[in-house]
């Protein structure tokens, strides 16, 4: 390849499509079932940093191009490392830092992150539905942190599964490296929806224009709010967010709802 | 109004009765559904901070009057703060202050308190149920914190909410404003029971004298180490719930108790 | 009895047999319903402690001999304690340590421990069950956290309780002293795993040697990371376990897991 179409390629390693108020981008590395490469990462962090300052954008729906979600990270690419002097340290330590920075990512971007999720969703691929902020799934999906099976312990892939489940359901997967399924996986807290096989885009994107019809000033708010309380006593969290409700409040399109409620009319929202 | 009727108004804001060791709060203004207006958190706090020093009440439940439990703030009183040469920043500052110390006024409070749900509780009145140590609901009762649909995220009743319900559904809720059933509300952790319309009275009843049957000295340790012990590491959590025990079991209330339970005949307790 | 005759019964308290890589540790007072008296808990204690540096052990099966779990605590014994000139607080101060240890000696032990339940747990036994990494439970088990019934509230098990079971549920399981069965224990987060009667020990060993067929490093390194990283900030956990993977990466048995996994074959690992 010349430097040229090495870039082409990178370029539609993610595809984001505009669809009104909603941005959608799509994993597109069908053949390597849209693993976590570092060029993949790479172009999801740039696409991630180029939402997070577009004001034009409510919601955010991810999902992966072929016939499954993502498998996690790219281990040809992995084990290619190994032939370094230090047999891989310093690119495994860099690798899976730039991961958990694209996950971090997705917690800090101001718009609410959906998974659109069919196939399967394994390891790294696992952990990105549980960091979405809400995710939806094929009824077909098959969930797993499965790692374990190859001696490779799915630790960072936990951080936000632990986040998601009950301690003995999430233990269980992490053990025995066994799948779920999506009603499954909606029980343990792991998906919030789950549709029959071929209406996961449409019930993903339903669900994002739900949240994008909203008041974007009030979403923005709320979602840096939902995780910067999580960690808190009741105390500190109460003395955080009342002060968020009330910058909230003085929102002029807030004033503008409230009483638009109390007239019982539609809102006439300038943002 | 004059003075005298508006106190008069004021003390039938919050109506308490006492059946038995059981203590029932009644919201009582049906015509605002129940709003968590200044007046109405006034009077909540003033029962209980009451209850907080009775000693012949065990156990609390709390519901409202008319067709509904809570449609939380009073969105008309907040919106005549606007007038003011701030735009209201202190009002609202210092009024969800006010709801924050109520609400945990509750987790605070010595008895187990009994949300008795019926018709709807949203945004302020979905994070009294939360609030709530335990909760009963009419099977047709619906959840919401849809502050959202009006610009105004549900920020502090975010707190109560995600301290009990998984993360994506909490989240669910919080942007898309969406109603749950009841029956949902128990899978999530927001409720305890269900019961068929109509008979959520006698279920939360029954419920708080079940608890108000047992040793009041063991309940009042037990619920303050309930809510003291959660954000504790492992190790920590134990030194301070040992301690907690050995307390418990120096009571000779608790001696009988075991006492008796060893001789297989019903405590005699003088508590 | 005399001493040697003293140290016999103490040492068939706990029976310990080996079933290939899987240690099973069956609790063996039936005639106590295997209460966690003194004796019980220093003998569990020390097979805990022999196992933590047992290599060849990959997961622990933790069992009841009779038709119970465990009943919690030994109360005949606790009461006896009385009589000391303190009314037994050094006792039972140092009771709740030395259990509350031993709870922490299987969160912290290098191998996955899987509770096999059946009969009743109860209080301790309760604690027991939450404690153990995974629970694989006989459908007619019931399970309560039941002291505040004799007016003794469960503080200890409430630790483990709460860490794996949404708040009101603990709350009321806690507060009303009433049985849940395993049904709801599994819906609650307490156990993964329901079978038939008769079939839990069968199920329990099938769980663990599901485990101890994985790569042994790889599930001692990723059950410690499981806990340490619980209580840790988004990005403080990220940056840990990013540590972890990398250097679960660097072992010899893990390269050839994943080249094996790449190759399509079935790795061939000296551990």
């Amino acid at each position: 390849m010349t430097a040229q179409t090495q870039i082409a390629a990178a370029e539609t390693l993610v595809l984001r499509e505009d669809l009104g108020p909603v941005a959608r981008l799509t994993l597109n590395q069908p053949a390597k079932i849209n693993a976590l490469s570092e060029a993949m990462l790479t172009r999801l962090q740039a696409e991630l940093d180029r939402l997070a300052g577009d004001g034009s954008v409510k919601a955010v729906v991810l999902r992966g191009a072929g016939k499954a979600f993502c498998a996690g990270h790219d281990l040809r690419e992995m084990q290619g490392a190994r032939q370094a002097p230090d047999g891989g340290r310093a690119y495994y330590t860099a690798l899976f830092a730039q991961c958990a920075r694209m996950m971090t990512s997705i917690t800090r971007l101001p718009q609410p992150v959906i998974a659109e999720v069919h196939g399967v969703a394994t390891a790294a691929g696992c952990q990105l539905v549980a960091t979405c902020d809400m995710a939806v799934a094929a009824e077909t999906t098959r969930f797993g942190v499965n790692g374990v099976n190859i001696g490779l312990f799915c630790s960072t892939p936990m951080v936000a599964l632990t986040r998601n489940a009950p301690a003995k359901h999430a233990f269980e997967m992490l053990t025995t490296g066994e799948f779920i399924d999506a009603a499954r996986a909606r029980e343990i807290g792991l998906v919030n929806r789950v549709v029959p096989e071929g209406e996961q885009s449409e019930a993903a994107l339903a669900l994002a224009r739900t949240v994008a019809d909203k008041l974007g000033v009030a979403v923005r708010i709320g979602k840096e709010a939902f995780y910067a309380q999580a960690g808190m006593s009741l105390e500190a969290a109460y003395a955080y967010t009342g002060r968020v409700m009330a910058e909230n409040m003085l929102h002029r399109d807030t004033a503008e709802g409230v009483q638009a409620f109390l007239e019982k009319r539609d809102p006439d929202w300038k943002a």
